[in-house]
């Protein structure tokens, strides 16, 4: 399926910039490789899997993907955690993101995974290639980047998107997925690679889920406002019966984001992959089942009530449960993990 | 005369700070290290003069000297020029430093220069130890160092001051001799190198000479505010003579101050190193000399009007080109630096 640009880059659910890099690889009938990075800082919560569901449907078309573990970049913007604590945390990340891309069936992901820190020490010219970046940027470029950057107090916290920058020629890639977050840095991507010499790369752009109870999900907020990907079923379905869900108001809502972002590509996935039909299924106060293929149809329903707050609820939990129970038992037998774990999320 | 701390550190001409380090060592019978550091931007001018003099005395008083040249940190604060014009600028720097340290008669200083760039490369802990700074050092508290920090545009900029920190443990010294404006950068070095696990440095710092006719004499100011350390006698001459010096003003007068830290601190340096009296002598309008060895006494004389400022001004000028003599001479006859010259300064 290489080259299949629609299945790659469908609009609904992602945005691509600078797609010119693409277009022209395509022409010329090359492979595409492109890689999602994440920072090691908190938990992951359930948003992670909207990136591993793009890439797992970009894999299965043929590009070639690296998950990049942006741990020197963790340390620089977690400025209060000594560098010991990033690397027990790294060591989680990588569990956990094996563990939810086994549970997506992405295959042939192994050595696809990448540490920031083993990338830039390779790289001879990482040094040199870093400070001509900070002499290209200013300040206030970097500050306007995000929320983040914009409120960062410590020297470290702006040296992070210049990283993030240069990763793109280090991991020798074509294109960057992230979040909608990450758009601002995105952006100077563009603009300030091709300064350096370098060619300028494209940019994929995913929606973001809204927390269950405020605007974002962030491994920063409070516990009930995010669903982490270890989360026990019982924990997961109290945390949904609890998110904010009012009749008729898509805006906001994190269940319908998590069926159209989450649930529903994932049923998109299985059918590419396995064939047949796999709907999203919601059931009824008085047991009747409906079958979604298409976002468009449950959020009709939803807005016409016909698919209530409690329904939705009901089924998102169920079908969410069923995405994390692979990676709830791979966590379960694996004793190095929960080590890593006690390390890295100390109570 | 090694441990002669009154020779070391006379309070008139320099202050010494975070000074418990220097007396623990003297007190312990150890040699005193020390290094200053110019970073290669524009042409040196005869402020570079007073550190030099305050090495000549020290290196003669037994202190272990280094003179650093940061390259790096010249390219990061002066983001508009490339890598290779620094390098060129550095080679510029290195023979006119070597000049000058032959011209004022320093011994032993071969072997004792040494590059930024080199030392970060050959320390395997650079990088780490860089990013931990940046993680403990606010954008705030990077600011407040200085008006060129308070003022800097580009990110690469908020980067010297940390690298300059770091250098004293690399270099191995106690102390670090700089001019009044890096006071700021002093005080943070003492406050944050402890918090990477390292002892803190003592530093001292010697009065600036004041422009011609500004506040300031800086590299970075019209060439008529600073006297170059390759200007022609006749220019020498030239520039004092319009140089600001009103009869009984001593705050900014341009020539007392090249008198009190360049010329009278020489005379006394070739007394220490010859022995005799080289006394400064300033020739009044009928021909008759007056010899100083106090600046007090030279002020005082001023003051009262008994030198007038065109006698001050005389005095001054045919003191500095006799300093000057030897590095013009040396220009004239290298070859190697003439041609580095051209590359370092296109006009």
């Amino acid at each position: 399926m290489t080259g299949d640009k629609r299945l790659l880059f469908p609009s609904s659910r992602a945005h691509l910039s600078n797609g010119a890099v693409i277009d022209e690889l395509l022409a010329r009938g090359k492979r595409i490789h492109g890689f999602w990075g994440t920072a090691p800082t908190g938990k992951p919560h359930i948003g992670y899997l909207v990136p591993l569901i793009k890439i797992a449907e970009m894999v299965a078309a043929g590009v070639d993907f690296i998950i990049y573990f942006a741990d020197e970049y963790a340390y620089l913007i977690n400025y209060k955690y000594p560098r010991e604590l990033v690397n027990y945390r790294t060591q989680y990340y990588e569990f956990l993101v094996r563990a939810s891309v086994e549970a997506l069936g992405i295959p042939q992901m192994d050595g696809h995974f990448i540490r920031e820190s083993d990338l830039f020490a390779s790289e001879k010219q990482s040094g040199s290639d870093l400070n001509r970046l900070y002499t290209l940027l200013s300040i206030d470029e970097v500050r306007a980047v995000s929320n983040e950057m914009e409120t960062a107090t410590m020297t470290s916290s702006l040296l992070c998107p210049a990283r993030q920058v240069l990763c793109e020629e280090y991991l020798g890639v074509d294109f960057q997925l992230g979040g909608q977050d990450q758009s601002g840095v995105f952006a100077l991507a563009e603009r300030i690679l091709p300064r350096l010499g370098y060619r300028g790369r494209a940019h994929l752009t995913t929606e973001m889920i809204p927390g269950l109870t405020t605007a974002k999900m962030s491994s920063s907020h409070a516990a009930g406002t995010k669903i982490e990907l270890l989360d026990p079923p019982y924990l997961v379905c109290s945390k949904i019966d609890e998110a904010t869900c009012v009749p008729g108001v898509v805006e906001g809502n994190a269940l319908l984001a998590i069926a159209r972002h989450i649930l529903l590509p994932l049923c998109g996935l299985r059918v590419a992959l396995e064939g047949g039909s796999h709907p999203f299924t919601v059931t009824n106060t008085t047991g009747k089942d409906t079958a979604y293929v298409r976002y468009e149809d449950l959020e009709r329903d939803f807005l016409a009530n016909s698919v209530t707050p409690a329904e939705l609820k009901a089924s998102v939990a169920a079908g969410l449960n069923l995405v994390l129970d692979p990676i709830r038992k791979n966590y379960d037998s694996n004793k190095d993990w929960q080590r890593v774990a006690a390390f890295a999320y100390e109570e």
